[in-house]
C-alpha cells in the first residue's frame, strides 16, 4: 500500500522510551491505497489495516483469538515495519475498504477507535451503569465517545480543559479529575497512559465493579491484590479491537474524531511531529505521506 | 449461639500478622447451636452462619451485594467478635440450618467451601476449559474439588505430596508445581496465600484468559499492568460465597472435607492450635468448644 496519512499514538511515544523493545519503522495508525495485491479487486482501493499479522493455524488462532497469536507480528510495534513510510505491506485478511463518506482524516482513527470498541467486546456495559473514564488524551476521548453511545451514566475525568471541552460540546459530562463526583462507578476505565492511573481508577470503582485497563507503559506498578479480593473487583486488560464497527460508527457520524487532530506534518518532519505529540495539551499529530 | 466447633483459616493467621488491623476475638468458620433467638423456631437448631453482617438499607445492599455493604461488620475479621469463644451472635438472616446428614466436622467447612463456590458465581467455567489451581492449602483443596465438579480439564499445582494425594485419591490431576504441564490455561486460580502466587498463576494463563485471585495477605505486589493489557487478561478478585450450595454439596457427599482436618484442640489450647496451623504441611486445625 501507498500510505496517505498516518497517526502518532501514545504507544509510539512509549516505544521510543523502551516499551516493547521494538526497533524498526514505527506507525500503526494509517490510511492508504493498495498498489499491488494478490487480490486484484483491492488494487486502487482506499484501505485501513488491522495491525496484528497472525499465522491462522495455531491453537490461539483456531480458538478465534488471532490478535493474540503467539507467532504474530504487529505493524510498527513488533517484528514488522510500520506506517511512517511511503509504503507498507499487510496480509489481505487484515484490510478493510474505507467507505467514500469517511475522509482520510477520519479513517486514520479507525485503529484507535477499534481499540475503544474492544472494551464493549469484553465487558457488558448496561444502560443503567455508572461509568467513569479517566484520561482526556486521544484514546480517552475516543473511549468516552464510544461508551457514551450505550446510554450509560458517564463521567470523564481529565487534566486539560480544552480537551474536556471536545466532549462537553457533545453533551458528555467531562470534568477536571479533582472535580469528579465522590459516587463510585460500576465500571472505570483507565486511559491515562500513566502508571498513576491505576490507583486513581481503582479508587473510583464500587465493590464487585470492573476496572478496564487501556494504558500501556514501560515498567510495573505496585498493586494491593488483597483489596481486589476483598472488594471482588474484576480487572480487564483491553487492547486491539474490531475495525468493522469502527468504520460503521465513523460512516454514521456517531463519533467525532477530526476535532482530535492537533497538527499535521510531512513525513520528512517526523522528528518535529514526535516533539509536537509529546507536548502537554497535544492530541493527535498526523503525518501526511501523500 | 453456643459454638461447638470452629476452624482456623489462613486469614486468621494473616490477621495475627497485621492484615485488616483487626483486634478482637478471631474465628469465622464455625458450627453451633442456637440458644436464644427472636425466631423461636431456630432455638435448639444446629446452624452455620454467613460472616458479613450488613445494614440491608444502603445502595450496595439494595443492589444485591450485602457482603460488600460499606457498613458491614465481619465475624472475627472486622468490627465483630468471632467464633473462637463459647458464644457468638449473628443476625437471624445470616443463619443456615445444618441438615442431619452433615457432621459437625463437615459443617465447619461450609464457610470456606462457600468461598470456593464464589468463583463459579463470578466466572463461567466451561466443561471444555483448561483450568489450573495453584496452592494445595485448605482453600486450594476445596477450590480444586469444586471446580473439578464442572467437568473441566483441571490440574492442581502444589508443594506438598501428602496434600496433593488427597486430590489424587479423588481422581484429580494434582502435581508438584514444578511438574505442571507447559500448556496454558483458560482459567487459573491463585490459592497459594502468598504474594509470589500472583506471578506464578499469571504465567499459566492464556491470552484472553481469566486469573482468579483468592489469596489475601498483608502488603502489595508489583504487577506488570501493561502485559495484562497486551494479553487482555481478566483478573477477578473473589471472596465470600453462598452457603446454601455449599450445604447441598456436603449433604450429597460431592466434596471431601474431613480428610482436610489435621488436628483438633480444645479452646483452652488455642495458642498451641495456632502454632499447629502455621506448621508446614498442616491443613485445617479445629477448635472443639463443646
Amino acid at each position: 500500500m501507498r500510505v496517505r496519512l498516518a497517526g502518532i499514538c501514545n504507544t509510539d511515544l512509549e516505544i521510543v522510551r523502551g516499551y516493547m523493545g521494538f526497533q524498526g519503522v514505527l506507525g500503526h495508525e494509517f490510511v492508504g491505497v493498495v498498489e499491488e495485491c494478490t487480490d486484484a479487486g483491492l488494487v486502487g482501493q482506499r484501505v485501513v489495516g488491522e495491525i496484528n499479522c497472525y499465522c491462522g493455524e495455531c491453537p490461539t488462532c483456531r480458538a478465534g483469538a488471532p490478535t493474540h497469536c503467539p507467532h504474530r507480528t504487529t505493524l510498527g510495534i513488533g517484528g514488522r515495519d510500520g506506517a511512517f513510510a511511503d509504503y507498507l505491506t499487510l496480509p489481505v485478511a487484515n484490510l478493510h475498504i474505507v467507505p467514500e463518506a469517511i475522509s482520510d482524516e477520519a479513517a486514520v482513527f479507525v485503529e484507535p477507535l477499534a481499540a475503544a470498541l474492544e472494551i464493549l467486546e469484553q465487558v457488558q456495559i448496561k444502560p443503567t451503569d455508572r461509568v467513569v473514564v479517566l484520561g482526556d488524551g486521544k484514546l480517552g476521548l475516543l473511549v468516552a465517545q464510544v461508551l457514551g453511545l450505550t446510554g450509560c451514566d458517564l463521567v470523564v475525568g481529565g487534566r486539560h480543559e480544552e480537551k474536556l471541552a471536545i466532549l462537553q460540546r457533545r453533551g458528555v459530562d467531562a470534568r477536571l479529575a479533582e472535580e469528579l463526583p465522590m459516587e463510585k462507578a460500576d465500571v472505570a476505565v483507565d486511559c491515562t497512559g500513566h502508571p498513576s492511573g491505576f490507583a486513581a481508577a481503582r479508587g473510583l470503582v464500587k465493590p464487585r465493579g470492573t476496572l478496564v485497563l487501556k494504558s500501556t507503559f514501560h515498567g510495573g506498578v505496585e498493586v494491593n491484590l488483597s483489596m481486589l479480593v476483598v472488594d471482588e473487583i474484576t480487572l480487564v486488560g483491553s487492547r486491539c479491537g474490531p475495525f468493522a464497527p469502527a468504520l460503521r460508527l465513523l460512516e454514521r457520524g456517531l463519533v467525532d474524531v477530526e476535532s482530535l487532530i492537533s497538527a499535521t506534518y510531512p513525513l520528512g518532519g517526523g522528528v518535529a511531529a514526535f516533539e509536537e505529540a509529546q507536548k502537554k495539551g497535544a492530541l493527535k499529530v498526523l503525518l501526511d505521506i501523500t
